[in-house]
C-alpha cells in the first residue's frame, strides 16, 4: 500500500479562487476504483494499492481540462513502504494523532 | 494569512520508521509562535503570518539533526492568498469539507 | 506534451549518500519511452506525452526497491499546458536562458 | 551549505502564460546575498547557507504580489546535508554528470 499526496491547481484561471475546481478533482478522488481518500487544506490523500494511487491521480489530473482549463500543475508525494503496512490512520497513530 | 504545509524527512536513518523524529518536528511546529498547526499523514499544515509561518517552517527542519540525523530533507508547499484572507478551516469548508 | 520534475528518495538507507540509487533512477528514466530527460541537482525532468510521463515516473519509483530499499518516497511536480506546446527548452527560453 | 529547488507560481492570473512573472522571481534569486543559483525549468534551485536560502526563497516569493497577483504558491526542497558538503555540482557529479 502507498499513501500519496496530490495537489492539482489549474493555472491562468482569471480568478484566484479555484475551490470549483477543487471540489471536482476531489470527487474523482473518491469515484476513484481501490483507494481511500482524506481531504486536506492543501491537498488529497490517497491510500491504495500504487497502480491504482497512479490511476487516482492521473484521473484527478485531468479534471481542471474537462472544466475550461487551459493548464494544470499536479504535485504528488507518493510514499511507498513494503517492510510493513502503510495505512493514513497508521501514519497518524504513529505520530500520536 | 498563509496555509504551508511541511514534510520533514531525515535521510540516510538505517531504520526507514521516522516516526520518532516526525513527533519532535510536529512538536517544534506546536510549539512555534502564531502558527495553527494540522498535522496530516504526509506533513504537517501551518496557518499563520507568512514571516511566522517561515520561522517555523525553519525550527521544523533543524529538529531530526538535533536528533542525529546527518541529512534532512525538508518539502514546503505556501499558498498565500491576498485578496481575502486564508485559512484552514475556510479552505476545507470551501471544498464541502 | 507534459513537463515533470521528478525526485526518487529511499529512506532507511543507513548511509546518507543517496547516489547510487539515483543513478539507476536517472537510468531509468532513460530508458522509458516517449521522454526526453534533463537531470538536475535536485530531481530530473521528463517531457513527454502525459502518459509516457506517468509510465516513466512509475519506473524510476520501482528502481530503490529492486536496489534493496526498503521505502521510497517520490515527488512529482507535473506541468502540463494544452493550448500551446510546453517544452524543456522552451520553458527554458521563456525565463531568458 | 543546502540546496533548495523553488518553484513559485501565481494562481489566477487570468493568462496561463506565467514566464514574466517567473523572469522577475529568477532575477530575485539572482540579487540575493549568499547563494548561487541554477535555472530549472520547473524550478530554480539556490545554494548556499541555510538562512541565506531562505531569504532568498522569502525574497522570490514577495515577486508575484510586487507585479499584481493576488495569490501565490510556493514550493521548496530543502536538501541539508551535514556530514558533508553539499553543492549543486557536486550532486551533478555524483549522478555522472
Amino acid at each position: 500500500m502507498a499513501i500519496a499526496t496530490v495537489t492539482v491547481v489549474p493555472l491562468g484561471t482569471a480568478d484566484p479562487s479555484l475551490s470549483a475546481y477543487i471540489r471536482e478533482v476531489i470527487q474523482a478522488a473518491e469515484a476513484a476504483a481501490g483507494v481511500k481518500v482524506l481531504v486536506g487544506p492543501n491537498g488529497t490523500t490517497l491510500e491504495g494499492e500504487l497502480d491504482a494511487v497512479f490511476a487516482a491521480v492521473r484521473a484527478m489530473h485531468e479534471i481542471p481540462f474537462a472544466a475550461g482549463a487551459r493548464r494544470v500543475m499536479t504535485l504528488v508525494n507518493v510514499d511507498d513502504r513494503r517492510d510493513k503496512a502503510l495505512t493514513i490512520e497508521g501514519k497518524l497513530k504513529a505520530v500520536g494523532r
